[in-house]
């Protein structure tokens, strides 16, 4: 086999584990001797071992003289776990092939520097684009410390998401549906308007036929206004943090639900950016903000996501009074759109669902 | 080569002339002796030569005993020029090979007898769907007398077409924008509403780097308030009509553009049945709906339609306030929006093209 195969199976390794390893990264190793693959190992959960650790540790004796091959630079700080660059330099293997360096600060070539004063060949950026995209989440936290923020939107081909009444359902069909939920399992926390819960009283958690890891559940509510009976506040499925301005009371509601984290901000209305701070504090790496209307349209106007989902359904609703999807107020000119690049379109089932990028931003 | 390799060019040069030969089909015709192409032909323009008769003139005497491809059944009846199923049988063919029938109430299936009682061989249906997809419109306009409507909108990925202040310029890139002149150019006539010329003041006419015949433009303008300084009134680029309610004095406008034909209506309001009907005793074919958003929220109503091309930019611009693709009024439910199939789906420059017909629609 070649590097590439070989770190391609590093890399199914780590895409396994994508969504379920936060705050870390998602990591494969593979070692190799001889041409027999001796040792394969992936990171599943922050606190565990990393793919390095368990790889080497299967490995056993024949780690020497071995190639790794890793997605990711091996860290070379004392983390919950000892430094992967040096378990690789005491099992004396000969070549260490990496996919990326670690952004991360704390390692961000010092592994790599570590691994070469040993003695060990090392190369780096074997199938890179693949490996950045694994942990584009992480990456984008470890250099902003804000979540990445996906916006997601399903709307009739004409650029509705709900009927004059409120009604949505359903715009896309069941295929569509079920990839949300597979994105939902994937991200740190989901995020909607209270006017979403108040009108579609969703459970926003992830149902997949084979189960899936529910999100943190975010509702952005101003005015601490949401229904009481509402199944984020009711259901205890998955943590539920609540965003409101500093002008509402929080004690009663703090009272009444006291398993519910309540995010009052220090300003009467919602601030996004200081917001997104916060979230990074809290260790949220990969935000899917699911709007509605109103939701999209400030993290647009503030050019505050890293990507956007969008599902397009094979109908046309028409209205002018009916939601549109990305809302608040337009600009004066076209020329003041935010600019995308469409990264992929294809069908899901019978509706569309293109990614795109802002244009400014490299992927 | 095969029948079916034959066919293919006989659709080649049908094609070739799609939207010149109205209100005429477009149709191809290949003769063949002993393995060699002795005719070809295709039909140029109304009260032009058949494909037919010009593929036989040119075999001449090796039309006798041979076979002939033609891509719509020849016609039966004495129109501007004599029966082709006639001239076939003059010239003693001995096969012909039909792509599909001609649904023409003064053809259909009769020019397939009249050859073979005349002892010719006759075989129908090889690439049959590619043919039936050349000549849409005619084959729309033969059963229904009304012109086959293409809604065409560009928009943002947010559905939009102008900001609050009216600006549209550009929302599409080059490439999907000369997309649309190639359309203009193979459609009888393309229709915008009133507010479209007041916004934009556009020419609507066909501009492409090798010429292309102009559409009728078609304006729906109630209470004949269209701007007398505006491009379509005063180019004479192409033909202009002028669609406007009972209730307006039509008398000086009349005077003052005796170039202009205006298409008064009986009902104080225009009501788009009616108005096809006319459009069809005037042998519009094919219109293409450019909007803006009302008139596509007239079309989509009232079902009207049987394709819709989209071109959708890769930005989003945000706005309740902005102008939305298809405007008029809500439904009540999601369910009630207009059910579509993707046909197709395409990158065109930075856009996407999408191409979908109402579901009730065979295509």
């Amino acid at each position: 086999m070649t590097k590439e195969e070989y770190m391609n199976i590093a890399l199914t390794l780590a895409k396994s584990t994508i969504g379920q390893t936060s705050p870390n990264p998602s990591v494969g190793a593979v070692v190799v001797k001889d041409g027999r693959i001796v040792g394969m190992g992936s990171h599943l959960r922050a606190g565990l071992a990393h793919a390095e650790v368990i790889a080497i540790e299967q490995a056993g004796d024949d780690a020497i003289g071995a190639d790794v091959y890793v997605t990711l630079e091996p860290c070379s700080h004392h983390g919950k776990t000892p430094p992967c660059a040096d378990l690789l330099i005491e099992h004396q293997v000969k070549r260490v092939y990496i996919a990326c360096v670690d952004p991360n600060p704390s390692v961000a070539g010092e592994g790599i520097k570590k691994l070469k004063q040993a003695g060990i060949e090392v190369e780096v950026g074997i199938r890179e684009a693949e490996a950045l995209a694994i942990n584009k989440s992480f990456f984008f936290y470890m250099q902003h410390k804000r979540p990445y923020v996906t916006l997601k939107a399903a709307m009739t081909l004409d650029g509705k998401t709900a009927t004059k009444t409120g009604d949505s359902k359903w715009i896309t069909g069941e295929a569509a549906r079920k990839d949300v939920h597979k994105q939902r399992a994937i991200h740190d926390a989901i995020m909607v308007g209270v006017n979403t819960v108040q009108q579609d009283n969703p459970q926003l958690t992830t149902r997949l036929p084979q189960g899936g890891k529910n999100p943190i559940r975010i509702i952005l509510d101003t005015q601490l206004s949401i229904n009481q009976a509402s199944n984020v506040l009711q259901d205890k499925e998955a943590p539920t943090w609540i965003v409101c301005g500093s002008k509402v009371n929080v004690e009663a509601f703090a009272n009444a639900f006291p398993h519910i984290t309540v995010l009052q901000q220090s300003t009467p209305t919602i601030r996004l950016p200081e917001l997104l701070d916060k979230l990074g504090e809290l260790d949220i790496q990969s935000l899917y903000v699911e709007g509605g209307s109103t939701v999209h349209g400030s993290f647009v106007k503030e050019n505050l996501f890293q990507a956007c989902h969008w599902y397009i359904a094979p109908t046309l609703l028409g209205g002018i009074d009916a939601k549109t999807v990305v809302g608040g107020r337009s600009p004066e000119n076209m020329i003041d759109a935010t600019q995308l690049t469409i990264a992929s379109m294809e069908q899901i089932g019978s509706d569309i669902k293109v990614i795109a990028y802002p244009k400014q931003e490299v992927e």
